[in-house]
Protein backbone atom coordinates (compact mmCIF):
# COMPACT_ATOMS: atom_id res chain seq x y z
CA UNK A 1 0.00 0.00 0.00
CA UNK A 2 1.23 3.60 -1.12
CA UNK A 3 0.60 6.34 1.07
CA UNK A 4 1.87 9.89 0.23
CA UNK A 5 0.69 13.36 0.16
CA UNK A 6 0.72 14.34 -3.21
CA UNK A 7 3.30 17.52 -2.45
CA UNK A 8 5.76 14.28 -2.54
CA UNK A 9 5.10 13.35 -6.45
CA UNK A 10 7.78 14.51 -8.61
CA UNK A 11 6.42 18.07 -9.58
CA UNK A 12 6.26 19.30 -13.74
CA UNK A 13 5.28 22.62 -14.46
CA UNK A 14 3.14 23.69 -17.79
CA UNK A 15 3.50 27.17 -18.80
CA UNK A 16 3.29 28.44 -22.50
CA UNK A 17 0.63 30.23 -24.96
CA UNK A 18 -1.92 27.49 -24.19
CA UNK A 19 -1.59 26.55 -20.23
CA UNK A 20 -0.69 28.83 -17.56
CA UNK A 21 0.60 28.82 -14.14
CA UNK A 22 -0.13 24.72 -14.03
CA UNK A 23 1.88 21.87 -12.11
CA UNK A 24 1.11 18.54 -12.44
CA UNK A 25 1.67 15.68 -10.65
CA UNK A 26 1.56 11.97 -11.14
CA UNK A 27 0.03 10.53 -7.68
CA UNK A 28 0.06 7.10 -8.45
CA UNK A 29 0.31 5.81 -11.92
CA UNK A 30 2.56 2.42 -13.76
CA UNK A 31 5.50 2.93 -11.16
CA UNK A 32 3.41 2.22 -8.53
CA UNK A 33 1.67 -0.79 -9.92
CA UNK A 34 -1.71 0.74 -11.18
CA UNK A 35 -2.77 -0.75 -14.24
CA UNK A 36 -6.05 0.17 -15.03
CA UNK A 37 -5.76 4.16 -14.23
CA UNK A 38 -3.79 6.94 -12.65
CA UNK A 39 -3.97 9.64 -10.52
CA UNK A 40 -2.60 12.69 -11.21
CA UNK A 41 -2.75 16.29 -9.24
CA UNK A 42 -2.74 19.70 -10.75
CA UNK A 43 -2.64 22.58 -8.79
CA UNK A 44 -3.34 25.98 -10.85
CA UNK A 45 -2.00 29.30 -9.56
CA UNK A 46 -3.92 32.00 -9.42
CA UNK A 47 -4.85 33.17 -13.12
CA UNK A 48 -3.92 30.01 -14.40
CA UNK A 49 -5.40 27.41 -16.94
CA UNK A 50 -4.79 24.39 -18.62
CA UNK A 51 -5.10 23.98 -22.83
CA UNK A 52 -8.47 23.80 -24.22
CA UNK A 53 -8.30 20.89 -26.10
CA UNK A 54 -9.77 17.14 -26.92
CA UNK A 55 -8.30 13.86 -26.87
CA UNK A 56 -9.42 10.40 -27.13
CA UNK A 57 -9.55 8.58 -23.33
CA UNK A 58 -11.79 10.48 -20.77
CA UNK A 59 -11.23 12.24 -17.45
CA UNK A 60 -12.87 11.71 -13.94
CA UNK A 61 -11.91 14.55 -11.85
CA UNK A 62 -12.41 16.25 -8.46
CA UNK A 63 -12.29 19.68 -7.11
CA UNK A 64 -10.08 19.46 -4.18
CA UNK A 65 -9.39 23.10 -3.24
CA UNK A 66 -9.85 26.79 -4.69
CA UNK A 67 -12.92 28.29 -7.15
CA UNK A 68 -12.61 27.65 -10.83
CA UNK A 69 -14.31 27.30 -14.31
CA UNK A 70 -14.90 24.54 -16.35
CA UNK A 71 -15.38 25.21 -20.27
CA UNK A 72 -18.51 22.84 -21.33
CA UNK A 73 -20.19 23.42 -25.03
CA UNK A 74 -18.94 26.67 -24.82
CA UNK A 75 -19.50 28.61 -21.82
CA UNK A 76 -17.92 28.53 -18.57
CA UNK A 77 -19.37 26.68 -15.37
CA UNK A 78 -18.22 26.90 -11.84
CA UNK A 79 -16.60 24.19 -10.12
CA UNK A 80 -15.40 24.58 -6.29
CA UNK A 81 -14.58 21.69 -3.84
CA UNK A 82 -16.45 18.56 -3.88
CA UNK A 83 -17.68 19.27 -7.88
CA UNK A 84 -16.80 16.13 -9.73
CA UNK A 85 -16.45 16.51 -13.59
CA UNK A 86 -16.50 13.31 -16.09
CA UNK A 87 -15.14 14.71 -19.03
CA UNK A 88 -16.00 11.75 -21.88
CA UNK A 89 -13.39 10.72 -24.51
CA UNK A 90 -13.31 13.57 -27.64
CA UNK A 91 -14.72 16.19 -25.83
CA UNK A 92 -13.42 19.59 -25.36
CA UNK A 93 -12.35 20.96 -22.36
CA UNK A 94 -10.51 23.44 -20.37
CA UNK A 95 -10.26 24.52 -16.79
CA UNK A 96 -9.27 27.73 -15.25
CA UNK A 97 -8.62 29.38 -11.48
CA UNK A 98 -10.93 32.11 -10.78
CA UNK A 99 -10.52 32.55 -7.42
CA UNK A 100 -7.99 34.10 -5.16
CA UNK A 101 -6.16 30.94 -4.44
CA UNK A 102 -4.84 27.88 -5.52
CA UNK A 103 -7.08 25.45 -7.50
CA UNK A 104 -5.95 22.06 -6.57
CA UNK A 105 -7.90 18.89 -8.63
CA UNK A 106 -7.72 15.34 -9.26
CA UNK A 107 -7.74 13.95 -12.49
CA UNK A 108 -7.87 10.61 -13.62
CA UNK A 109 -7.31 9.09 -16.97
CA UNK A 110 -7.36 5.59 -18.10
CA UNK A 111 -4.16 3.03 -18.92
CA UNK A 112 -2.46 3.83 -22.49
CA UNK A 113 -3.19 7.60 -22.03
CA UNK A 114 -0.28 9.64 -21.08
CA UNK A 115 0.40 9.97 -17.64
CA UNK A 116 1.80 13.82 -17.97
CA UNK B 1 -19.50 16.59 -19.76
CA UNK B 2 -21.11 15.89 -16.37
CA UNK B 3 -20.56 18.73 -13.74
CA UNK B 4 -21.88 17.91 -10.69
CA UNK B 5 -21.17 18.35 -6.90
CA UNK B 6 -20.93 14.98 -4.79
CA UNK B 7 -23.42 15.80 -2.35
CA UNK B 8 -26.11 15.63 -5.09
CA UNK B 9 -25.70 11.49 -6.23
CA UNK B 10 -27.77 9.60 -4.45
CA UNK B 11 -26.37 8.55 -0.81
CA UNK B 12 -26.41 4.72 0.77
CA UNK B 13 -25.91 4.34 4.21
CA UNK B 14 -23.35 1.43 5.93
CA UNK B 15 -23.74 0.72 9.03
CA UNK B 16 -23.12 -3.06 10.63
CA UNK B 17 -20.69 -4.75 13.06
CA UNK B 18 -17.65 -4.18 10.11
CA UNK B 19 -18.58 -0.22 9.15
CA UNK B 20 -19.97 2.57 11.33
CA UNK B 21 -21.10 5.65 9.91
CA UNK B 22 -20.13 5.54 6.20
CA UNK B 23 -22.11 7.37 3.12
CA UNK B 24 -21.05 6.46 0.33
CA UNK B 25 -22.23 8.12 -3.24
CA UNK B 26 -20.68 7.37 -6.86
CA UNK B 27 -19.81 10.61 -8.18
CA UNK B 28 -19.36 8.71 -12.12
CA UNK B 29 -20.10 5.83 -13.26
CA UNK B 30 -21.29 3.51 -15.77
CA UNK B 31 -24.72 5.43 -15.41
CA UNK B 32 -22.69 8.04 -16.90
CA UNK B 33 -20.53 5.97 -19.47
CA UNK B 34 -17.48 5.61 -17.60
CA UNK B 35 -16.76 2.57 -19.03
CA UNK B 36 -12.98 2.06 -17.26
CA UNK B 37 -13.50 3.31 -14.13
CA UNK B 38 -15.55 4.38 -11.35
CA UNK B 39 -15.54 7.27 -8.76
CA UNK B 40 -17.27 7.22 -5.33
CA UNK B 41 -17.31 9.31 -2.47
CA UNK B 42 -17.04 8.74 1.66
CA UNK B 43 -17.82 10.34 4.21
CA UNK B 44 -17.19 8.84 7.46
CA UNK B 45 -18.85 10.66 10.39
CA UNK B 46 -16.83 10.89 13.41
CA UNK B 47 -15.50 7.67 14.77
CA UNK B 48 -16.76 5.96 12.04
CA UNK B 49 -14.75 3.69 10.01
CA UNK B 50 -14.70 1.36 6.79
CA UNK B 51 -14.83 -2.40 6.79
CA UNK B 52 -11.21 -4.01 7.37
CA UNK B 53 -11.26 -6.56 4.13
CA UNK B 54 -9.45 -7.55 1.27
CA UNK B 55 -10.77 -8.28 -2.37
CA UNK B 56 -8.93 -8.69 -5.92
CA UNK B 57 -9.91 -5.08 -7.37
CA UNK B 58 -7.41 -1.78 -6.37
CA UNK B 59 -8.59 1.25 -4.74
CA UNK B 60 -7.13 4.74 -5.44
CA UNK B 61 -8.00 7.17 -2.56
CA UNK B 62 -7.72 10.98 -2.38
CA UNK B 63 -7.95 12.48 0.95
CA UNK B 64 -10.47 15.34 0.16
CA UNK B 65 -11.66 16.61 4.03
CA UNK B 66 -10.83 15.62 7.81
CA UNK B 67 -8.53 13.91 9.63
CA UNK B 68 -8.25 10.10 9.64
CA UNK B 69 -5.61 6.73 9.61
CA UNK B 70 -5.10 3.94 6.98
CA UNK B 71 -4.53 0.32 8.04
CA UNK B 72 -1.71 -0.83 6.61
CA UNK B 73 0.59 -4.07 7.00
CA UNK B 74 -0.48 -4.39 10.87
CA UNK B 75 -0.31 -0.77 11.75
CA UNK B 76 -2.61 2.79 11.55
CA UNK B 77 -1.11 5.43 9.48
CA UNK B 78 -2.21 8.89 9.41
CA UNK B 79 -4.06 10.37 6.55
CA UNK B 80 -5.13 14.16 5.99
CA UNK B 81 -6.24 16.45 2.82
CA UNK B 82 -3.85 15.46 0.25
CA UNK B 83 -2.80 11.95 1.03
CA UNK B 84 -3.27 9.84 -1.85
CA UNK B 85 -3.71 5.88 -1.09
CA UNK B 86 -2.83 3.24 -3.67
CA UNK B 87 -4.53 -0.18 -2.23
CA UNK B 88 -3.47 -3.09 -4.72
CA UNK B 89 -5.61 -5.92 -5.42
CA UNK B 90 -5.65 -8.28 -2.31
CA UNK B 91 -4.39 -6.31 0.05
CA UNK B 92 -5.88 -5.87 3.30
CA UNK B 93 -7.39 -2.11 4.53
CA UNK B 94 -9.44 -0.08 6.55
CA UNK B 95 -9.85 3.65 7.31
CA UNK B 96 -11.01 5.23 10.57
CA UNK B 97 -12.30 8.70 11.01
CA UNK B 98 -9.93 10.08 13.89
CA UNK B 99 -10.72 13.70 13.57
CA UNK B 100 -13.77 15.73 15.11
CA UNK B 101 -15.55 16.25 12.29
CA UNK B 102 -16.49 14.33 9.08
CA UNK B 103 -13.89 12.32 6.93
CA UNK B 104 -14.02 12.77 3.00
CA UNK B 105 -12.40 11.06 0.74
CA UNK B 106 -12.70 9.88 -3.40
CA UNK B 107 -12.05 6.44 -4.15
CA UNK B 108 -12.05 5.08 -7.31
CA UNK B 109 -12.33 1.26 -8.62
CA UNK B 110 -12.12 -0.13 -11.91
CA UNK B 111 -14.77 -1.50 -13.84
CA UNK B 112 -15.96 -4.85 -12.94
CA UNK B 113 -16.00 -4.53 -9.38
CA UNK B 114 -19.67 -3.54 -7.50
CA UNK B 115 -19.52 0.21 -7.87
CA UNK B 116 -20.88 0.89 -4.43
Amino acid sequence: MKIMHYSKAEAKQFDSDQVKGVTGRVAIGKADGADNFCMRIFELEKDGFSPRHTHDWEHEIFIHQGRGEAFRDGSWEPVSPGTALFIPGNEEHQIRNTGDGKLVFVCLIPSGAPEL
